[in-house]
């Protein structure tokens, strides 16, 4: 590992230039920031556009109108607790969107936003107290002991966004009052929760990653080591028992001694992410493995097609493997973000580009599901399978949690806006990462990337309209002397007819990463071409929620059927498919299918001789369209795997 | 309506002996006591037995154990709220369990029982406040104010159970000093609920069906009118609105508007028991119609194959219509009481002989398969499909709510084992009605039924070992001058083979009720056969959970596969079934299935190309045997719906 003093100059300099959320000391890749990986124009530039325009600005009014942000005021004025609103976490959500509003800033320089920024902070400051302490909901006269409820009180949780927070502004800006109060919360953190203090641990994890990061971005090992306790600690029952149990909070096993991800998938991809930090940072090659084991047999057993992860509404949690059930799906976007940043650490680490899979099909099926056309509003569940309409939400309100199916303006529990907007305001980050060796790109949208490698910087474009399209087309602008490296992700479902172009010829090439390691001209142009045919997918057997049904991918998009592109039937529960793709072409994001409606009988009890099969039903047709998508025309139902005609179950004659 | 003199009579003298639960002023069938009808051997004589040697005295010792009988002592030594112990709701497990005891006390005349019951209730006395108040929870220093909480805080629910304790009493041994407390509580929520009061409800519905009976008891129409004041009441958003949303507790639509049960499934089954109760009383066609309706809807479209209801684990509550799935069920076992007492009301009101139907699907199969074999523990929740073994509960402890698939001894939350309990003792009452034409059994069980009758009293004897074998033999043992007509219920399930023969003569039976009305001498026999060869169900095709499955049933009982039973396949999840039903017979209670298992490729990412057919897998047999028996031989799997070979999705080609 590098010296403090080193670390720090790096963290000032190279950092705080290029903007990188996640900066490794050590890995197979090295991370690029938001100022090294441009996104313009397409599917993810038009979302940046959308968070800067919209989605931003609305979390900004809504933290306001909640009065999440009076609490701040309201703790320096002594209105407290009298006055306090929201959550034991509300001060989490004015973090993250601080971080958001970071991210973007440090992307386009938005003087604007920098200057409500600061406004937000300076409000926030005079709330820390002197031992560095930092809460709006424990510790006056008439609220609860400060860390008197380390299960539900969430303080240490609020810390990691905080650190997030500064780390962003630190990157992108460099130290200013907002990593001072970061600083002084994690000292605090150290000085508090360290050997011989409260030998304990948050309720929701989420400090863990954060003090990582906050120690690479400082260089002040004793953060890393502040976050290693709290890894090492977690799984001992150190929480006490309660009503979900203590899988809830990943206080059943020993990180290190789990073998998949349990309990609230939220907490479950935050303490993982924070775990890997740590594993990283002090080589614990044992702890790296058992993260990589939990990972895949969480991705081969507990996942939704979407990348979703969670089950259950009960607990917000895992449920048991291959319960999977599309109408319950609980896959909150919160726990999509939490993948997405577990999955990038991983791809760090490893260089496998398997991890960038999971990145893109949770970025475009979870994350880009969220938020509304307009980004006004969000999913915080992203279910597979609406069986009724259901009402639309007031524009007006705040709505419970996940009751409604429907994109909601905000949440009482509001972690998603704010976790989306944070996202999509650092995903250039996300997108290609470099080596000594030479650059690897990930994600495919257009734009300019720019990577320090031996030797000097290279520089590409990429032009593609991905994922309408599957050309992506590399135009190199900027190259060093000699050979260097450029790799391409080639995604998991790109199994059949993905082909690579360089000096006019082409070649197929295979799931995985095609790298072309030569000497560069600036000028000349690689094209990968993907495969981007709709095709089906069927379920492992043991997901007994999907027996008989099949679903239909297009690229790295999942369609469904939305009741509002099949006029033609009752409703999307009553629709069988014919197995048979129509009008397919590679342009357009969806496809067209043939139904026909299964002939239920009417009766009062609704197990007997079954379906009437519906063979001689007309046929309909119908739009696949892109799950993203979905709920922007109006209530609707809707379906992403599709009961294929003949599966309804009979009795045997 | 008779006069209040006059019904004070009736149940002092004719109900008193009579031990009936349920007593309408009128109705189409009216109600049998348990000392009417007497069961004796036979599969629910054996759990009779089982309750008056085991479940009640475990629950005695669990309460005591749980410190929630010395609640009441703490109130009395000025101990509280320091040495409360358990949630809002406890009072009301120590009132179910004297309920339980004093119906078998009525059944049995315990002596030893009746001592233990008076002093319970010797200790419950001196809590009751001057004004009639009583509980643990509320109204001391230090606890929050009486009535601060109607949402969670579960007071007037307390005083329901507490009101059919004293109806088990009155209606057993007569007016004592538990009715008498009844009676000042019971007055006390006319006064303090009634017009000009707090014009609210209980967030848990259950003094609606309680004052009622009481009412009915006692003939005071005070206490009838104020169950309707509940519960036109409900439904008008008069509880605040919660995270669950106030469908939660039925207070988002007006009773007589609402189409189909939703919510939490036991305030559901509760309030609709009291609505029909008012609504019979009231003679409130419309509010008859309304539950009616209701009741239809929910057992088309929200409720499982064992009768069980409940299909969500968050808010304990109804799903939207066919979202059933198996591995999260959690139907509820006080649900399946309560889906009994609003059946049973339904039969009595209308004589339609498909709520005994519901009433015997569910006693069989969820209500019996709540108490382990030797009746010292309890599901709490009926999954339907058990992936993993899980982990076998402390036999010492209390277990969360719904956490564990095994039967644990007690619960946190432990309302179930007595909601057990005081049905098994109070079950003769369910069997059989009489009317002034003549006498109608219901559920078959050996024993003896008397019955009033126009010109005095009729009496059979039943013997028969149904389930196991479907030969009812009905013996008349009492009879009167000229005619009077003996019906018997033949089961909805009985659609083919059911047979009645009398006087050597054998014909066929509709499933319904066939009904003999002629002069019967003593000692002639007529005999039910009822076909009891094990048979295939088959799900609506919109129950996208049983897709490409079957269920097997053999008479009133649902089967399972357990894999206990299959040790020739790695887990019931993977097993495949031959639609061919082997070994039949029509004795004994399971039935014999071949099996082949499906191989899956193991991968990463569960979404592909689909399962391996199995079609050339080696077939094994298996046991289906009842559902109820299930996980009484040590931690498996299990699931009651099994997926036919073949029905595993394939990638088209």
């Amino acid at each position: 590992m590098s010296s403090t003093a080193e670390l720090i100059d790096r963290a000032q300099n190279l950092a705080a230039a290029a903007g990188r959320p996640v900066e490794p000391s050590h890995g197979r890749l090295n991370p690029l920031g938001l100022r090294e990986v441009r996104i313009e124009g397409g599917f993810w530039g038009e979302r940046q556009e959308l968070n800067a325009g919209a989605i931003i600005e609305h979390c900004e009014h809504w933290v306001d109108k909640m009065g999440w942000v009076d609490n701040f005021d309201a703790a320096v004025e002594g209105r407290l607790p009298a006055d306090r609103t929201g959550r034991e976490f509300a001060d989490s959500d004015v973090y993250k969107l601080i971080e958001a509003m970071a991210w973007e800033i440090g992307r386009t320089n938005d003087s604007a936003m920098d200057a409500r920024l600061r406004a937000l902070v300076a409000r926030i400051a005079p709330v820390q107290e002197e031992d560095g302490y930092l809460n709006t909901h424990f510790g006056r006269p008439g609220q609860a002991a400060k860390y008197s409820d380390l299960q539900w009180g969430h303080e240490l949780y609020c810390y990691g966004h905080l650190l997030q927070a500064a780390v962003a502004r630190g990157r992108t800006v460099g130290d200013d009052q907002l990593v001072q109060i970061a600083r002084r919360a994690a000292d605090h953190v150290c000085e508090v929760f360290g050997v011989g203090g409260i030998e304990s641990v948050c309720g929701h994890p989420e400090i863990e990653t954060a003090l990582v990061e906050f120690s690479r971005y400082t260089g002040d090992p004793r953060y890393l080591e502040q976050a290693r306790l709290f890894v090492e600690r977690r799984g001992h029952g150190v929480l006490g028992d309660i009503e979900f149990g203590r899988s809830y909070y990943q206080d059943d096993v020993p990180v290190r001694d789990a073998t998949v991800m349990a309990g609230h998938s939220v907490r479950a991809m935050y303490l993982a992410a924070g775990a890997i930090d740590v594993a990283v940072e002090t080589d614990d090659e044992d702890l790296v493995s058992a993260i990589i084991g939990q990972l895949s047999e969480t991705l081969a057993k507990r996942t939704y097609i979407t990348g979703g992860m969670g089950a259950h509404h009960e607990g917000e949690s895992f449920g048991a493997d291959f319960e999977l059930p599309s109408d319950r799906a609980y896959s909150e976007t919160c726990a999509g973000v939490g993948s997405i940043m577990l999955n990038y650490r991983l791809l760090l680490a490893t260089g496998d580009s398997a991890y960038a899979d999971v990145i893109e099909r949770t970025l475009f099926n979870v994350v880009a599901a969220s938020p509304a056309a307009d980004g006004r509003s969000f999913f915080y569940t992203n279910t597979l399978h609406q069986r009724e309409p259901g009402s639309v939400p007031s524009g007006d309100e705040a709505s419970p949690r996940a009751s409604s199916s429907l994109r909601a303006p905000w949440f009482d529990v509001s972690c998603c806006p704010t976790n989306v907007a944070r996202t999509l305001a650092s995903l250039g980050a996300y997108l290609a990462t470099s080596s000594a060796d030479g650059l690897q790109i990930h994600q495919y949208a257009g734009g300019a990337i720019t990577a320090p490698v031996a030797g000097g910087t290279v520089g590409v474009t990429v032009s593609t309209e991905y994922p309408v399209q599957g050309l992506v087309r590399v135009e190199v602008t900027d190259t060093v002397e000699g050979e260097w490296e450029l790799t391409l992700r080639v995604p998991g479902w790109a199994s059949v007819g993905a082909t690579l172009t360089e000096n006019g010829e082409t070649r197929a090439v295979e799931p995985g990463a095609v790298s072309i390691r030569r000497e560069f001209a600036v000028g000349e142009v690689i094209e990968l071409s993907l495969p981007m045919a709709a095709r089906w997918s069927a379920p492992d057997p043991r997901i007994d929620a999907l027996r008989g049904q099949l679903a239909v991918e297009r690229g790295p998009l999942v369609l469904c059927l939305e009741s509002t592109d099949a006029p033609g039937i009752t409703s999307v529960n009553e629709a069988r498919i014919l197995t048979e793709l129509l009008d397919r072409t590679d342009e357009g994001e969806g496809v067209t299918v043939a139904l026909r409606e299964v002939t239920v009988a009417d009766s009062g009890w609704p197990y007997g001789t079954g379906a009437v099969a519906g063979d001689d039903a007309p046929v309909t047709r119908a739009a696949l369209r892109p799950y993203y998508s979905w709920a922007n025309r109006g209530p609707s139902t809707m379906r992403i795997w599709l009961p294929v005609v003949g599966s309804d179950s009979v009795v045997p004659a």
